[in-house]
C-alpha cells in the first residue's frame, strides 16, 4: 500500500529536493502551498510547477493572514529586504513570526483529513542559524504537538514530521537534489525577484543559494539580472 | 506596565468567560477570531460584540482556509451536524481537524508582533473529554512550540499559553462568569443557528450550554427556536 504525505513545498530550493526525495522514498505526495502576504508571490507559481514535475499527486495553496500581523520585511510593506551585507541581527529582519508554526498546523490538519502521517519540511542547517522555527528542537516539539492534537495521534497512528535536510549545508542539499533529479533552474530563492523573474542577487536568500552553488562546484541556473 | 494579552475569541460562552477574566487580570486584551469555514459564521459577529462590551483594546478576524480541507461536520457541506444523542464516537465529527494548533499558531504570530507574552483559550474538561486538541497535555506540548518557534522564546521572555477553564465544567464556568459580569445573552453556542438568530437546543454545543445553566441553577438567556 502507497504511503501518503504532505510536503510544505515553497517554490525554493531546499522543499523541491526534499518532494524529490519523498518521491523516491516512495511516498504519495499531496504539496501545500501558502499565499501569506509574502511580497514574493511568484514562488506559489515555481511550487506549482515543480508539484506537477516532480510527480505530486496534488498541489494546493491555502490563502492566509499571517502577512496582515506585519513585523516582518517578507510581508511587510514598511520594512525593506536588505541586502546580505546588511543583515547583521542573530534574527533575521525577514523572520517571519510563527510561519513554521502555521505552515505546520495547516499540514497537520490537511494530513490528518487525507489519513496521512507523514509532513516533510526543508528546513535546514543555514536556516536555523538564524530562524528560531527551523531549529531541530522545534521541530521534535511540533511533533509532540502533532501526536497529542490529532485523532491519530490519540488512536496511536504516530504522526512524523521530516525535516531530512536539517543537518545539511545548501552545497549538501543541491548535490543531493542533483542525483534526485531536481532541476534547479525551476526554482526561486529571491526575495526581492524582478517582474521579469531575474534574481537580485544581493540578499540574504541570493547570496546563500550563490554560495551552496559555489561550494557544490555546481553551475548555478539561476538568471541574475 | 500593563502586560499585553492575546485572547482567542469564539463568541461562545466558553472564551467571553477567558477574556472577562484575563481583563480582571489586568490585560490589555487583543482578541482574534477566525472566519475559517464555519457554517455558523454569525459567531465571529457574536465576538465582535463580546470584545467591544468586554474591553478589548482590537478585535481581528483572520479569514482562513481549514474548511477546505474538509473532514468536519462544522464545515463541509457533505457531512450533517448531528443531534447531541446521535453522537456516539469518542471523537465527535463536529470535530475539525488540527483547528486549536491552527488557532494558537495565529495568535503566537500575533503575539509575537505585539510583544505580547501571554495567550489565552477557553478550552475546558467538557471539551477535552472528546476533543484531542483540547486536552492538558496539548495545551502544555504547544507551550513548548511558542517557546522554541519565536524571537521571544530564543531571547528568554516566557511564553505561556494560559487555558484558565480546563478543569471547570459548563455550570462552573458559567458561576465564574456571572461573577466577571459576562453577559451570556450575548455569547453563542449553537452550531445550527437559524437566520432569526434562535438556537436548535438539540445539538451537541446547545445541550451542554443548557446542562451547565442547569448544573449552575441559572435560567438559560438563550433564545431556543
Amino acid at each position: 500500500m502507497s504511503k501518503k504525505a504532505v510536503i510544505l513545498l515553497s517554490g525554493g530550493l531546499d522543499s523541491a529536493t526534499v518532494l524529490a526525495g519523498a518521491r523516491a522514498d516512495g511516498y504519495d505526495c499531496y504539496c501545500l502551498s501558502f499565499s501569506y502576504g509574502q511580497k514574493q508571490i511568484a514562488e506559489v507559481g515555481y511550487a506549482e510547477q515543480l508539484a506537477a514535475t516532480l510527480g505530486a499527486i496534488e498541489h494546493r495553496v491555502a490563502v492566509i493572514d499571517i502577512g496582515a500581523f506585519g513585523g516582518s520585511a517578507l510581508t511587510d510593506d514598511s520594512i525593506d529586504v536588505p541586502d546580505a551585507k546588511d543583515v547583521c541581527s542573530e534574527i533575521p529582519i525577514t523572520y517571519v513570526p510563527a510561519r513554521n508554526t502555521v505552515f505546520l498546523a495547516y499540514a497537520l490538519g490537511w494530513a490528518e483529513v487525507l489519513g496521512a502521517r507523514d509532513i516533510f519540511l526543508g528546513v535546514n542547517a543555514v536556516d536555523y542559524s538564524g530562524y528560531p522555527d527551523c531549529r531541530p528542537e522545534f521541530i521534535n516539539a511540533f511533533e509532540k504537538v502533532a501526536n497529542l492534537a490529532t485523532r491519530a495521534g490519540v488512536e496511536g497512528r504516530k504522526m512524523t514530521i521530516h525535516a531530512p535536510l536539517i543537518q545539511l549545508s545548501k552545497g549538501e542539499i543541491i548535490i543531493k537534489g542533483l542525483e534526485l533529479g531536481v532541476d534547479y533552474a525551476q526554482t526561486v530563492s529571491c526575495y526581492r525577484l524582478t517582474d521579469s523573474g531575474e534574481a537580485c542577487g544581493d540578499c540574504d536568500s541570493c547570496v546563500l543559494r550563490k554560495v551552496g552553488f559555489s561550494d557544490a562546484g555546481i553551475t548555478d541556473p539561476t538568471r541574475y539580472r
